[in-house]
């Protein structure tokens, strides 16, 4: 059973403002769930309309209506179950290895498939400028696929925290040197911008080396490559055995 | 002025079924409708809230209200326009080059992105089997950014035509050999699979080439790419100098 009382917060938290304010965050579906319990982040409730979570014996679970569950879901279609995990303190990143900064990503689905991206590639930590979505939007948490417990997202002042680095900071630009000419090196920080207006200019200031992607198709008319994608040929770029 | 009748002709064409009917699409925005005027498709009927098309002198230019360009558009922030075109005819495709072919492709968003890719690679080619998302489906037309105008997509039944195929078929699969080690043709069909369940089985059969992306990450638990960032790490790979 789900009290009204419940209903009404695990819908608040749909916004940002009440994940702050209650230091909560939802996660739907069994995979995404029960990679995050796996990850031992702490589980608060779980509401279940199957009997999917049998090995979870705590007093957290609880049965739901199929009508019930779609009222406190953020998705169209909702799963068959839902769970509200505790927001974990994040500590000062270590700026070491390679790293990946976000200036400002304002799209769910975009974040969510670069946490992916992330957890393929072995990248650890993902910076994230003040501006860039939350992490723990509904929206965010589900396109991660469950990678969200694998990798450690970062929000600071990214213009402070990249000045700080002493590791080379890479930053996309048209003009920039060919990613496949680089010789580029197993430690520094990637610096993606924003999907409509790029790296801003505070930012570009503090970047030391400037990369492209050239383009193989007509020069004149593709546009700019979506920064998902944009962000999976690069990182395969400094992954990849030369 | 948009009459009654026109309002329902252009929401029926948000389903497929209407658009096969009357072989029309709508598209939205000034980039993506002036990509497709200057790349010759034909146009039906442009609304407008603004001056935005004063070069284009022609009857088929028509002034909208705000309230009424909401009424038509399949966003749910409407743009400042909205054209009707008329589905070009698609000829039988040439199997040669590099080509890209895709098994039952779902989600438009990522339709619009490989679209998107094939265009920036220099992919002219794009094979799609019956069961992929309709490529004049509104969202992936809006996804594709404009690229839809510059990438010949065929859909067809998948199996017939790739089994015509002299060029290889490479297909990425768990236990395929790593792309990084393989020595890539520059002709040659790729075939990308489904969202959830890959590369059908009648058509892996088929495939004369398994490949894979290596991954980086913990083996154990990463969860395999989105589709479309995998077709972008492929297509990179195969286009990249060596």
């Amino acid at each position: 059973m789900v009290s009204k009382n419940q209903i009404k917060l695990i819908t608040s938290l749909q916004q940002k403002k009440y994940r702050k304010q209650h230091k909560i965050f939802i996660a739907e579906g069994v995979k995404v769930i029960q990679e995050l319990i796996d990850a031992n982040y702490i589980l608060n409730d779980l509401f279940t309309t199957q009997d999917d979570f049998s090995s979870l014996k705590s007093g957290k679970t609880h049965a739901i209506t199929i009508l019930d569950l779609k009222k406190i879901s953020a998705l169209t279609t909702p799963n068959t179950c839902l769970a509200t995990f505790s927001i974990p303190e994040t500590k000062n990143p270590k700026l070491e290895g390679l790293i990946l900064a976000l200036d400002s990503i304002r799209d769910p689905g975009n974040l969510g498939t670069i946490i992916r991206l992330c957890d393929w590639f072995g990248i650890e930590t993902l910076l994230c400028s003040e501006e860039t979505v939350d992490v723990y939007n509904p929206k965010v948490v589900q396109a991660t696929m469950g990678s969200i417990s694998r990798v450690k997202v970062v929000y600071c002042n990214l213009e402070t925290e990249l000045k700080k680095a002493k590791i080379p900071v890479f930053g996309t630009f048209m003009d920039g040197k060919s990613v496949y000419s680089e010789n580029l090196p197993k430690e520094g920080i990637i610096v993606m911008g924003n999907e409509a207006n790029g790296i801003s200019s505070s930012i570009e200031k503090i970047v030391s080396e400037r990369i492209s992607i050239p383009r193989f198709g007509n020069l004149q008319l593709t546009e700019s490559l979506n920064v998902a994608t944009a962000t999976a040929i690069i990182l395969n770029e400094f992954k990849r055995p030369v």
